[in-house]
């Protein structure tokens, strides 16, 4: 079975020995639940990497008071199998008092990448996802570290934090990975019912069709919230958190869709389950 | 000569080479314009490492936009020559574009302690200090990091960073080194007239009176303040900026000094020059 810990002392021994070694760490950070996305993400570190560290820890620094931290799916067992299967090395699952023992103080932010989109819609989301990231980054003390890119501001964020703290550590992605029916992989499908489950492609749909728009000639960022509003709201039960246009790059607000510069940003709740999804066009 | 370098890359593989060849890296961070207070840092840290880096970098994001960072004193040939003496290996004296190239919008901070004193006083003083700080150690990744006492609050926040980021870095401190007639030696006290530097130990003699009231029975707060303010205000031109009684570990206020958890810190200006002193009693 593969090796686990639940200790940051033992953890850093761990991967110390290794670097002694001369191995070469890479790091998965996860919050658990595992999935197609995430197994994708530990096969390429796997190539890239001697000793692979995943951590599964559900962050509770980046839920907002409303939010699901209390509900959010967990499989620690079936966690450890995909992670076996995947060739990670460690796994690395802490308790939150390991993590934020009393009196933690410190918090890591980066300006204006968060400002809008989940930002925005989450307030406070992306300090605790830096400040754990961080703090993660500093215990397994990787090489290089994977990050998904259907989280693409979050990825950006952590991009930009990486370069700016002088972190050394090469910060890459793998891309989003989807049900046959294109809905993007995310442990939070899990909550949505049968119906909803169906509705959710409407994310995906919505985006395709703005990329087949934009393939012919660059595409008014007006039009393109237009031609996925459509699609989304057809669906009975969702409702549109946010559908941006932003710069692929600076994630400031673009006026138009193509040229290889842009993103589009989607956010869709069903009931109380928010999906996310994006398309770099 | 003295080993020298202006470029983070060449920094950090230098210590990456040292670190291959079992070396325990240490490290000292200063603004420069050294004194025996920043020699006597290096020297402890050649006592408990094999590669001692002093890096030497007026940090512009910890001065408020009135304070003294265009007439911060600097003195590079002298600094160089105070090092080597000192026994450190290798300087690092970047320019302010290689520390914060263009975009970067990344800081880190440490909520509480910096409330009070300095951070009252200076605002954005310590997130400055805690996101250089913090980009310095990943550059040259030591084993073992040297800080100040006479910068106390400094000092305590930086070991709480260090903890809460999960650093693995020992972060060790030394003394406060002083003139012969008590003055807290201070790059800034190149700032001042002679009638001012012959002032200016009224900061250590007001901190001493307390200590020696206190020697006998634990003093109530506000009496020891009156004790010091009565030295430090018999100056003609000391203005004190703070004159406070706090708790040595999570500098809340405290109403009482003695029995080893209080510390006195003090800040007193001579025109436009501002000078700090502090002790644990």
């Amino acid at each position: 079975m593969i090796e686990t810990t639940t200790d940051p002392s033992a953890l850093r021994r761990r991967c110390d020995d290794e670097r002694k070694k001369g191995q070469r760490v890479g790091f998965v950070p996860t919050m658990g639940f595992l999935h197609h996305g995430h197994v994708s993400l530990i096969e390429r570190c796997r190539d890239v990497a001697d000793f692979v560290v995943v951590s599964i820890f559900v962050n509770p620094t980046q839920f907002g008071p409303n939010e699901d931290l209390e509900s959010y799916p967990r499989d620690a067992e079936g966690d450890r199998d995909k992670c076996q299967k995947a060739g990670a090395d460690l796994i690395f699952a802490p308790p939150v008092s390991a993590i934020y023992p009393e009196g933690h103080r410190t918090s890591v932010s980066v300006q204006d990448l968060g400002d809008g989109l989940c930002g925005a819609k989450r307030p406070g989301h992306f300090d605790g996802v830096c400040t754990v990231v961080s703090k993660l980054f500093n215990m397994v003390g990787p090489a290089v570290a994977f990050f998904g890119e259907k989280d693409y501001q979050q990825l950006q964020i952590i991009k930009q934090m990486t370069r700016d703290l002088d972190f050394p550590i090469e910060v890459l992605s793998g891309p989003t990975i989807r049900e046959p029916d294109g809905l993007a992989m995310s442990s939070r499908n899990a909550y949505l019912t049968p119906e909803h489950r169906r509705q959710a492609t409407c994310l995906n749909r919505g985006l395709t069709a703005i990329a087949d728009a934009a393939r012919k000639a660059p595409l008014p960022a007006s039009r393109a919230v237009q031609i996925a509003k459509e699609i989304v709201e057809a669906e009975n039960d969702a409702r549109i958190d946010y559908l941006e246009i932003r710069h692929s790059g600076n994630l400031q607000p673009s006026d138009q869709v193509g040229l290889g510069q842009s993103v589009v940003a989607i956010a869709v709740f069903f009931g109380s389950t928010r999906l996310i999804d994006n398309r770099v066009i």
